[in-house]
């Protein structure tokens, strides 16, 4: 993809004028899976149609970044490759068509499309940048589409489908807290899974009504139990492994289980008899299909509850690490060691980012 | 429920008159999961409203009796109990109720609700009876609901959701047969999966197209090539395990597995990423729920395509051994032994069952 675009270079785009941009830029690149990232100096690619370049101000290190860099994402780009899959900043040059020119010049949330945000400028396509309110900081608008559209999605899907309670795993994270705020907001009973007395008290702290220990002895009694209570059918499983399957036991009968997640690194593990006479749906969800299935219309409504949800503070996530993106290649294995302490924000420092970080 | 059946003897019905009936029976009894089977002489029991008193002529074993035979089944039934999900004979006596009535003095296919059908006689709802034509042997009536509802069920399912192809698991077994009957008449291609070389070449034998063996080591690349074939995005699985991983890795995008039976009595195992990447669906069937939540007009459509299968052959199953009921209690663990021969009927010898085993 690199050489995709240093091959194309040399290639001129009628309108819009480009802006007078650096021929290089600083990118961390991974050379193949499970690889050591490397600071590389390497071109500035080019907007092709439907394409914008943005000049990137900052960009996440999410769980999903994690499956990435092991090469075990649903993208299939070739390597050499520049990674992070959300980031935010300010679109600076858009290629041919009209989406590129109504969110030029605009601060935006944005997602990855061949090449990834750890680097100070990335071209995606249009559609997949979000503009923002001009007072809302990057630093929190890095953040602005992975988790909080997921959360907003995960709620959109239980309040579809009639669900008043829901099973929320690795409640402890960024994601978890943001579904606990979405699940109050709109009347969803949130049954928080964690790992651990701490992120109990932690959330209990924090107004959670249902906080189960998934290290407890007693979990699996508990979790049927909570699920009884709130006649829960719905679970949402960012874990895999033997907690699918307990999931799968736990939820009333006809209920599903939404595997978006991996953290285990295990395969998931199910009794097929409780699948069948509980009639159990385990259903895989990964919201970049997810929204690119939804109409245009749609996608502008979503769109607006995630930057209501960031800008009333639902959708925030507590930031604990900024890293100079020079400095960044071993932040992705420090964040790997301890995801429930907050995130971690590389920055390129090209814009000021809003947010201070805190412990 | 025999000690419930016992102490209700004394209820009295207005109407209709009960014939002359004896006021015991021999039946096998089960007391405990996994016990050995017991022949005993128990009450008849007396059919209540909406029930209906079936004389029985004969009884199959399926899977889903072994499961039940070791507790594993979706019904919570009080021990001492009487196994045998399915039967035939002739409905001699009914409770209060019209579709009792309907049936009273007809040969019918029949399921149990609260005793099984290992025993002469059987009391079960009047709308768990489906009456069938004079002249259709009760030699195969007896196998008219478990497995014929079954393939109807997965084919009606394929053709609504617009599915051109599916695989089939266990397929050299009596539902495997009827599956492949049912696809070819209805232009539904059908992946065979089996084990061995021997069931490939039966298979092979009697026209199939696509017959794989879950042993060769092969198998996994084999089975995403037909799923390829064929735009293959349906699997149909008997088995769990590891199979269910296997099949979710095989089917094409968005794809869809049927749990319905767990005959690796092991957990099933399934890569996370795959489900979500590939947004695989997993879901329990139980062909009892299904059936249960089709409106009447539906349901009686779907049995007229239940005898119909019957009638033509396309769902008639091959007859191996025929046992009588008080030599039958050790005839299941034989049948487990080796499933794929063909089915054991457990007849009462109240009837002539029109069909003749053979090995």
């Amino acid at each position: 993809m690199l050489a995709r675009r240093v091959s194309g270079s040399g290639q001129k785009h009628e309108e819009p004028p480009m802006p007078d941009l650096p021929e290089t830029m600083q990118a961390l690149v991974l050379t193949a899976p499970r690889a050591a990232l490397e600071l590389r100096e390497v071109s500035v690619p080019k907007p092709g149609p439907g394409e914008v370049l943005v000049k990137l101000a900052a960009s996440p290190i999410n769980p999903s970044d994690l499956h990435f860099l092991d090469g075990e994402y649903g993208l299939a780009w070739p390597y050499p490759l520049i990674p992070g899959l959300e980031g935010s900043g300010q679109v600076v040059a858009a290629g041919p068509g009209i989406m590129g020119r109504y969110v030029l010049d605009k601060p935006v949330s944005c997602t990855a499309d061949t090449q990834g945000c750890w680097a100070e400028y990335m071209v995606t396509q249009a559609g997949l940048c979000l503009p923002l309110p001009a007072d809302l900081p990057l630093g929190l608008a890095a953040m602005g589409v992975v988790n909080p559209l997921t959360a907003v999605a995960f709620l959109q899907i239980a309040k579809q489908d009639g669900h008043r309670a829901l099973i929320s795993t690795a409640a402890g994270g960024a994601l978890g807290a943001m579904i606990r705020r979405l699940g109050e907001a709109q009347g969803v009973d949130v049954i928080n899974v964690v790992r651990g007395a701490q992120q109990v008290e932690r959330l209990k702290a924090e107004g959670a009504t249902y906080v189960l220990d998934q290290t407890d002895a007693d979990f699996d009694a508990e979790l049927a139990a909570a699920c009884k209570t709130t006649g829960c059918r719905l679970a949402l499983d960012a874990i895999g492994g033997v907690m699918t399957g307990r999931l799968v036991e736990a939820l009333r009968p006809r209920g599903e289980v939404l595997v978006y997640g991996a953290l285990e690194g295990a395969a998931s593990q199910i009794n097929p008899g409780t699948l069948l006479f509980r009639e159990i749906v385990v259903r895989g969800f990964w919201v970049s299909k997810w929204i690119a299935r939804k109409s245009l219309p749609q996608k502008m409504l979503i769109m607006r509850q995630v930057v209501k949800a960031l800008q009333d503070g639902a959708a925030q996530s507590h930031v604990a690490h900024i890293i100079d993106l020079a400095e960044a290649a071993t932040a992705p294995a420090a964040y790997a060691a301890d995801m429930s302490a907050g995130k971690t924000l590389i920055s390129t420092g090209a814009f000021p980012l809003g947010v201070e970080p805190s412990q």
